[in-house]
């Protein structure tokens, strides 16, 4: 049996150091040929800067749940920070409500809502309420901050259109419950249940909440009504800074992303979106952080739009802004990979391993010459869990030292 | 999670047969170029023999613990053994009495101890006594040696200059403890502490030896009070015979490697320092054993000291003398690997995986030409734990039946 390192042991390991770490994650960046034989998006991609950092670092390929398991981006993401995706399962609720920048406690349970449209029978006639306009949204989230339920505290804010975000605060709240969207038309929202019998009185609690939600939005067609998913606790996951005494960052444009970040204990750097203002937010904050996780969107988006040529066209893009920013702030450990691969072929996250790059002063660099999948497969750091990547950057910005003696 | 093979599961699987496995170590043997794009010191080494196993032979890359981790010798070498190094932790006092050939047995709680000098107040001036001579040591602990404690027996044997071992032997006895050496002059040893409930009493035993040896000590300024460190248990790990019925034989020149393969059962054989007196002693007991483990410390020690070059030529040393000798005597099963990498560049053991080359008449053989971190990390046994160095060679000795029908 392998021994079973896990986050208690490299965190007993962890050390101080004053060397800087960045893990630059293009989301979606694995693919897939459009023909057997052909090239994925990234081996398609001119990506002269990354093969140079591949050609210097050591490469392989991360899974970042397991094999054949296609990963949703928050347990993807989890894992890239080194926390076991499957022991802490992280409601979407929690990540949206992180996303928004909401103070979320740990043992918060978190929903996000949908303002939606129901008939005289009660029956959904539109999951979006015929996509209510952002301030509509705010408007109708400030009547139900009216609602009040018994021992617990409750927060609902704006995020988008017709989305919003509930978070019930109190003792003893707990999941796992389902959700009340039945993701059809013409029939009745679902109650909110209880999948275990200790989550009954939080079953409760968001079935009254919604009652209450009801009678207040009434009057409020096409927004009559409200749907919650993605329900769950905020698991109170122990800091990066905790668990390996790093100072971390995130520059993520996106709130979910900003959100996962937030959970791990990172501050979430003011940016702007595109990857030019994504490294200048990098340059700027450079002295105050050993740890930047970077997240570029927009190649997840081309891919689940099945846009093979855009994708390729982003990477590029992508390559030549991150190439002149790592040469000048020379960080000691660079990593680049992806969350998980969306490959243009499916329109859809994907099980495939993701290419991974590290680049060190001390990486033992191997054979590899282009950031590819094809030569990502047989980079001498082999094919490994997501989970590994932290560790690994630890260990090649000395911040690890010796087990045993 | 992959399926369980922890070494329950190999030593069911266990059967006799007369064919012999060397597991050849050298220490340290993983290097890592001293400029990005450069060759390591195993690749720089000229190592015909070793290139001729290789070829042969099966590659792969090992880790000692895991992924990032910079194994200290003695749980790499459990591991290399097939023991889980991360559930068999091992004092350094443990290690240090097998290694000085202390007959420790299974229980036993064994401590490093220092001489040092402290002034009139308690307070420590001297960790080291002003370096004693091993004869003043000796001396020393022929005094202590005089110290009888309640319902355990003890024992104090010298190492070396200011450094003994204190073994106390008897029923119940358990750590884990704290140590006594502060590190840093101008304070008193601190007590030994229990760190769980149940080794309050061991703990109480070391402060009252501790205390009876100050009273001893008094008038023997500079070595006037000990410090200790490394309290621990020898967990009594089953032998090798026990868990694959092999006859295992150690062939090693320095104390700790000693002491690690007394751990796990074997027979430790006279041997000189060098590789020619090693290769000898492997010749002369050629019949008696099924497993021999033989231990080539230097080129750690020029990785330690820096010294690229120097570990270049300790590599080709050993490639021209166990060449001959393997051809001789024609194992059934060669196992050639490090415990561990010890790049010149770092000065340090390091977290980077090890090369690991197995030949057998039954191996299956890859691409690889030659012996080098490059090669093996695109050879056919990937990348791969060190505790399943042991079921594979078992596998390729056919000493492991088939598992199910």
């Amino acid at each position: 049996m392998p021994p079973v390192v896990d986050q208690t042991v490299i965190s007993s390991l962890a050390i101080p150091s004053d060397t800087k770490i960045v893990l630059l994650v293009l989301d979606g960046l694995g693919g897939v040929p459009l023909q057997p034989g052909g090239m994925t998006e990234l081996e398609t991609a001119n990506t002269p800067h990354l093969d140079a950092l591949a050609r210097d670092g050591i490469c392989g390929m991360h899974d970042p749940i397991g094999p054949g398991i296609t990963p949703g981006s928050g347990p993807a993401h989890l894992a890239m920070f080194g926390y076991d995706p499957l022991e802490h399962q992280i409601g979407r609720g929690a990540l949206e409500a992180l996303g928004i920048g909401f103070d979320l406690h740990a043992g918060d349970m978190a929903a996000r809502g949908n303002f939606c449209t129901v008939d005289d029978a009660g029956l959904i006639t539109d999951r979006r309420a015929g996509r209510i306009s952002t301030e509509k949204g705010s408007e109708l989230v400030g009547l139900l901050r009216s609602i009040e339920l018994p021992d617990v505290q409750t927060f609902v804010e704006p995020v988008k259109e017709y989305r919003f975000v509930l978070v019930l605060r109190g003792e003893n709240l707990t999941g796992p419950l389902t959700e009340t969207d039945p993701q059809r038309l013409g029939i009745a929202p679902l109650p909110v249940m209880a999948l275990r019998p200790e989550a009954e009185l939080t079953a409760a609690l968001f079935n009254q909440w919604i009652a209450l939600a009801r009678g207040i939005l009434a009057d409020h067609r096409p927004a009559n009504m409200v749907t919650l998913r993605g329900l769950d606790k905020n698991p109170g996951l122990p800091s990066m800074k905790e668990v390996y005494g790093l100072r971390a960052a995130a520059i993520a444009a996106y709130p979910m992303y900003r959100g996962a970040a937030r959970l791990v204990g990172m501050d979430v750097l003011p940016t702007g979106e595109s990857v030019e203002e994504e490294m200048e937010a990098l340059k700027t904050h450079w002295a105050s952080y050993d740890f930047f996780f970077v997240h570029v969107k927009k190649m997840d988006s081309a891919g689940e739009d099945g846009d093979f040529d855009r994708k390729v066209s982003l990477i590029e893009q992508v390559d030549k802004v991150i190439g002149p920013a790592i040469r000048q702030l020379q960080p000691d450990v660079v990593v680049v990979t992806g969350d998980h691969s969306t490959p243009a072929l499916l329109r859809s996250h994907s099980w495939h391993p993701v290419p991974v790059l590290l680049y060190s002063r001390h990486c033992r660099s191997d054979e590899v010459q282009h950031f590819s999948e094809r030569e990502c497969a047989r980079g001498a750091l082999g094919r490994f869990p997501a989970t590994e990547i932290m560790p690994l950057a630890l260990a090649n910005a000395l911040r690890l030292t010796k087990f045993g003696a």
